[in-house]
């Protein structure tokens, strides 16, 4: 059962490929837990120019129950919540990011991805001339749940799906948060241009800490395979 | 010295091998770091039934003096502690993971992994009728040092060894935490069945900030390739 | 236009080779962000002899506006700070450390890293004898931006350029940072030997929280590829 050499070469040229496209997907995946990380480096800083930049064309952007669509919805999201554009004397936006769980589709032109944040904002007490939105200190985490896409070989954002888990003010902690309240953005509930920094389109209401819900996860239990039903309550 | 097409099919074939496991071997360390990152986000929402899945049948799971042994010890350690299942309205017990090292054996049939969390866990003011052992608001740091096993191709905890590091009252700081004193889960004392929780055996009681201890590190010096002494206290 | 057998085989050698550089870089990028937490672990325990190992000889190490060279300007500086060596009863200096964005070189002997740290520390309310310059406990946040090196195979620190974002006493927190303070290290103002403890050469002064400043990012935006432009102040 011996391969003549024309086996053995179609053979190889076999794996080769095989190995191609497996390689392929894992420097896809260290592409997109790099940009989401950008992301994050750029958001510590308010470079909303630089963000907007990292969304495609035909973006869609889920926060506080709102849809923001395209560049156009982005721009206004980056930006429309502060009015800044670059990192300010005595302001505070550390977005820690970390925990990602990125899975390629077998096409390798679309990615999903699980991210979480664990932020420290605020403004210094020095600092007089503030948004009057900014708490002096705070805390946020959130869970992101993003497909990304790959456009001219180059990896973008499609569907940003942030999800504030908990916010709390430093002075009181997670305990003493006001139930149902929001720090710096309130759940949105007009649409633009009526508000001009709203969403595109109003989607369900965001259920904020102490409410305790599950961001759908993209992937089953690894073990099981078997999908998540969310326990009743 | 030319080679002949043989000679060079031989050596494409070797070298194709070897990509192959090297590739492999890749791919295992992304099985095993996102495997332990979907533990993190199951834990935030009490999902114990999830986690449960993700251990081998022949588990070892080491915690607070405690070892417990297999999917029978899994089920009483995950929903043991608080006797939950799933997210609670006014309950946070977020696990922050990170800073993974995971290292895969030659023959690829085993991992080992160091990882570290950064908790944020209590209970909100609202909330009347939580279990009395969940402090209000605190932090918890702990380091896994772990072994993961590789079954039908599929990877799992087989020994999970989670050593708290520190914890410390919201309101207090780590300065102030009470020496020798635990928050939610003392030290093993008893096994099961004489405590219905308990572990399948007894271990060395751990040692608990103030206290400081290194978790061994399962690699060498990655410049020395010498393996670390302790410096003496 | 069916390509010769030796054609065929020409192909596969040019293929894979190309796959073995790519699936190199990878484990390139495994090995940098891995010795970067080795590190992160090490300084949660004062592992300063272990930490020294981890520079080239010619290191270059960039901190609170001096410079240390080579292994010796290495040994002045971990260590240098507290006297400690290893871990210590009653003291905590957790290095948490996280979103990694490592880019090898196109020749595979140098790359690039950016990676934070979020840091608690401090000392317990139990221990009487602490050095003097640790506050009870504190947070820490700062960038790296560095370069590593590959000698004989082995990567290494080649230069080591932390900045700190912002520190604040735990009892305070960020707004409350007194402006141009500092914890533990004071920016260096004099030089070895005339500062015991101090670096070869001054460098640009920190700009310290509040201040609001850019770590020079070592990647252009990965969508566009621009470099960026800090935003005008």
């Amino acid at each position: 059962m011996t391969m003549t050499a024309e086996e053995r070469i179609q053979s190889l040229e076999r794996k080769v490929e095989e190995l191609s496209g497996e390689l392929g997907m894992l420097k896809d995946i260290h592409s997109v837990r790099t940009l989401h990380f950008k992301y994050g480096y750029y958001m510590d800083k308010c470079l909303f120019g630089e963000i907007v930049d990292l969304f495609s064309d035909n973006c869609e952007i889920y926060f506080m129950g709102g849809l923001f669509r395209g560049k156009a919805g982005a721009r206004r999201l980056y930006g429309g919540t502060t009015g800044l554009n670059g990192p300010v004397h005595g302001m505070l936006f550390e977005h820690l990011l970390g925990q990602d769980i990125v899975d390629v589709a077998a096409d390798r032109m679309t990615a999903q991805g699980r991210f979480r944040t664990f932020m420290q904002g605020g403004v210094h007490a020095s600092k007089t001339d503030a948004p009057p939105n900014i708490p002096a200190q705070f805390w946020e985490a959130g869970v992101y749940e993003n497909i990304y896409t790959k456009e001219d070989g180059i990896w973008k954002f499609k569907v940003f799906n942030y999800n504030v888990s908990w916010q709390a003010l430093y002075e009181h902690g997670w305990a003493h948060t006001p139930a149902g309240g929001t720090l710096m953005v309130k759940p949105y509930t007009k649409t633009y241009p009526a508000d001009p920094k709203g969403p595109d389109q109003l989607t369900v209401p965001p259920r904020l800490w102490p409410d305790n819900t599950i961001v759908p996860f993209h992937y089953p239990n690894p073990v099981t395979g078997k999908w998540l039903k969310p326990p009743a309550k």
